[in-house]
């Protein structure tokens, strides 16, 4: 029975990491908010009936469960489709990296909305001026650094960010370096050439077959305005 | 061999979420930087051997392992303690749970922080209202009644979280609730009545021997104005 994930249609935002995962694990799936609308989507979410609700989207559901928050559907994924170790330290270790991506994923959003989600972006602007200036200054680095640093500490090799094959964790860091090239291209232009294991992970990840078809199809939706990574010119500098 | 929890010595922070796995389990454990002082955790942190370094504390050592973030943390001692169940689904669903009471407490530490830990607060205190005015008046009902509704659908009953038996989560959302009571005494006095679950397990949690022993013990670090919940009179409505 194909999995079914439900996040909204018109962004990658958290679910593409997700989207990520499945691609490259060739399992069949159901995009169900691209295919039947928003409306599937918030129909199961409000559904009184579904014991383990989630609080947001993305959720994934496989036969009758629902398993919802992004790093935890991978950790799910990780162990059916052998995109983590199977051994204890290795699957922990993935999972620690995967919490450290959605970190650093949340603090690239919070440079457009520091206030909040009750205001738009342009209710926000001064406010997202300074946040963006200590994201870009600062925290770019930082994490990528810190990426760079146990991609070479890896004992099996810089390829991989665990052991000696690809894992979730690799697709979702590829994902990181794509949102902050769009929403930061002119700070990550300054500063990436400083991550190279971070930047060749990223390039092998892109050459694989299932990604590099995944990423040419329709399947994939454009960045936009709308999702965790956005452009503004004044945030980038 | 004891388990080391690295994390900073002053405040409850992430940290605390640990300290109450490691507590109700009888684990013995060493808080090594309220030991012997920031420094030893600095040491660890920075220690260029350690191939699963942590981007920031909290982190556990045991024997060869070191383990960080807090979510990842309580997923390998929740195995090992008893603290979350066998089975799959449930072990999921704990960690579903977890996952979610972290975002909760992040945003509660984003209402003194919106623009992020380069500034002070007395340096974003505008913006700090704000966010606080959104989190007051519509996060923390949402969130504790997403919590008071998977109690109430729990098949197994609404004494937990997850199943019939105490999970880490339990002790997590004791800990949020008590967080929320520090840092917004007033806006928690008027809604979380409404919330009779959540409140029913909050009490339950705080009664269990050995949290009662912990939390009336020097271990037991106060709430203060450096940690994830902070009391500032003018965030709380």
């Amino acid at each position: 029975m194909a999995y079914e994930l439900y996040y909204w249609p018109e962004i990658q935002g958290r679910g593409e990491f997700i989207r990520l995962a499945l691609e490259e694990a060739g399992a069949d799936y159901i995009d169900v908010a691209r295919v039947k609308g928003a409306g599937a989507l918030m129909k199961l979410w409000q559904n009184a009936k579904v014991e383990t609700p989630s609080f947001a989207p993305p959720f994934l559901v496989d036969g009758k469960r629902v398993i919802g928050q992004s790093a935890n559907i991978l950790l799910y994924l990780g162990e059916r489709h052998g995109l983590a170790p199977k051994a204890e330290a290795g699957r922990i270790w993935t999972n620690q990296i995967q919490l450290t991506v959605a970190d650093f994923a949340l603090e690239a959003h919070d440079t457009h909305h520091p206030l909040g989600a009750a205001f738009y972006y342009e209710d926000q602007k001064p406010e997202s001026k300074r946040r963006a200036d200590w994201f870009r200054g600062e925290r770019i680095g930082r994490f990528l650094g810190w990426f760079e640093t146990i991609l070479a500490r890896n004992p099996k090799g810089p390829k991989h960010l665990v052991g000696a094959r690809l894992t979730y964790a690799d697709l979702s860091l590829f994902q990181m370096v794509e949102g902050l090239r769009y929403a930061f291209p002119k700070a990550m232009g300054r500063v990436e050439d400083g991550f190279p294991n971070v930047l060749a992970l990223h390039d092998r990840v892109a050459a694989r077959p299932r990604i590099k078809a995944y990423l040419a199809s329709p399947r994939r939706i454009p960045f936009n305005q709308h999702g965790l990574f956005r452009h503004y010119a004044e945030l980038d500098g």
